[in-house]
């Protein structure tokens, strides 16, 4: 982590306390600050941040686009935490657990409008094609968190179809933060565009690298525990992969699996990661991973700024995909 | 109903059947597009374009801002048939009723996003007043919403906390609504805000209206059921006049019918509106409505623009004031 990186950190830090600070009624807005206050990698805003220095621009000049992008994701995982029944999110309880899901409901509701307003502070000659870039990434996550609750119902999604959902879910508000931030900081269209498809790559790497680390993760870095989506029949590329090209004992068996009620959850992890091992899914989702993150850093070389400039985002980069969690 | 009023009803039901037609996945839109198709008065959109003609500007140039508008409304009552677990809408079954809840969720949350995406067809000099007009108004809602939930929990809700809570749940898009319409006809500042101010008389007035109609509508105009507020215990401006004002034993008897769970509703009904009949209630709710309904003529005579040009909004008024359902 570079100085520059670690001073981002605490800016954005800094302006998310600030969000909702002070505004009533309380039973609206707690549940909002708790849910921005848990952590998470704070990745996205970051980014946003990143791209603006990329381009030479001070990282102020994007601080509230980045809240915006930062609010939003917040309220996505707080909805999607209450449509998925999930009881905790980053170690901590999620928001319908800790108060109920009308509160889950409401302070999404407000957060996103929250996240506009952060939007609306944009200088007025580049707003609205920052509210573009922000609305068309919005409507796509809600379109890919659709597709994600749809592919819950069907076993036959390819893997095309997996790909793209992740791209709408995960991947779009990534590229949209970076290109957020290079159309503020008055980037050249083509790199603009570069740097959002950059995005796209690393997200897409990202998510994929999530869907590995379930399985193969290192229990002691991990920080949840291993086979959550295994446990919860979660659709991640590794399953569809294994529906996809198991043999007929091995397709029985995962369908045991999948439909079976009562179990014992380390034998079902067990059973389900010895068909993944057989089927040799973690070097092909290692593969898949590489080919995206290399495609990234392709994206990145087609950018008209000294190589140095770029030393950041390929620091992150590489973070991202070596992590052990 | 004039020619012209007529004219703008069918360009806001053209455009409205518009709205996400053709898009995909139907799991996320279908419901949105059903909230949208079931009816409700249009109030909203009307206002907007009928704000524009004040204002002489054509309704065309109106269009997509209102279309935003209704959006957001309809998101809004989506979203609270699922909190307040409401079966029934304008006669049809809510939206987590004959999907789900996790649909009611998300595809509302795609139509906010919708919303602002109609918003942002705004003239570019207007986008930043009307994204804040909307902004700030999406945010009163919610806040509106949150104290309707709040006082439910509660037994001491003052007549000024449930007129701030109704003026932010109904009355501030009421007044956004005629208010954007002014802005883009380009109508004087202290113009747009009387005509704002209409608006939120009238939407106090529109909401004690439906409180009054609940109780002392006609059974054969009113469209649904007499006593509904009254057997789901909804704090409406006649209950918590009853609860400021009862005597003890009048007091005991309301406290008695709000906690009571079984019994026979015809009878509940009655004897609430026994005691609301005893207190005046039916008078001092029609006095307030009236009180609000000449504050907002004193708006719309403020306006400087000729009063044959006011006629339409004094009709619709009347309408809304004088309606049996």
């Amino acid at each position: 982590m570079n100085d520059k990186v670690a001073v981002f950190e605490k800016m954005i830090g800094e302006a998310l306390e600030k969000v909702f600070a002070g505004e009533q009624p309380l039973t609206l807005f707690d549940p909002a600050r708790y849910i921005l206050s848990i952590g998470g990698k704070r990745l996205r805003p970051l980014l946003t941040l990143m791209a603006a220095d990329l381009f030479g621009k001070e990282a102020d000049a994007v601080l509230n686009p980045a809240m915006a992008i930062e609010i939003f994701h917040n309220f996505s995982l707080l909805h999607d935490d209450l449509m998925d029944k999930a009881d905790m999110r980053r170690g901590n309880p999620t928001v319908h657990k800790k108060w109920n899901a009308n509160s889950a409901i409401l302070s999404g509701d407000a957060m996103v409008v929250e996240a506009y307003q952060y939007i609306a502070k944009v200088p007025v000659k580049l707003l609205p094609e920052v509210l573009e870039l922000f609305s068309t990434a919005a409507m796509q996550i809600c379109k890919g968190q659709q597709y994600d609750m749809d592919f819950e119902m069907r076993m036959d999604v390819s893997e095309s179809e997996y790909l793209e959902m992740i791209r709408l879910k995960t991947a779009v508000l990534i590229g949209c933060a970076l290109k957020i931030g290079a159309v503020i900081a008055g980037a050249a269209p083509p790199d603009a565009d570069y740097l959002y498809e950059y995005g796209i790559n690393i997200g897409l790497a990202f998510q994929l690298k999530d869907d590995l680390l379930d399985v193969y993760g290192d229990p002691k870095t991990f920080g949840k525990k291993i086979g959550g989506d295994i446990l919860c029949n979660k659709k991640t590329f590794l399953l569809i992969k294994a529906l996809k090209h198991s043999d007929k004992t091995q397709r029985n068996e995962l369908k045991h699996w999948l439909s079976v009620t009562d179990y014992d959850p380390e034998t079902k992890i067990a059973f389900v990661k010895n068909i993944y091992d057989a089927l040799n899914l973690r070097i092909i989702t290692g593969n898949l991973i590489e080919k995206y993150y290399l495609a990234s850093l392709d994206c990145l070389s087609a950018i008209h700024v000294p190589d140095d400039r770029k030393k950041d985002l390929i620091d992150l980069s590489e973070n991202l995909m070596y992590r052990e969690k």
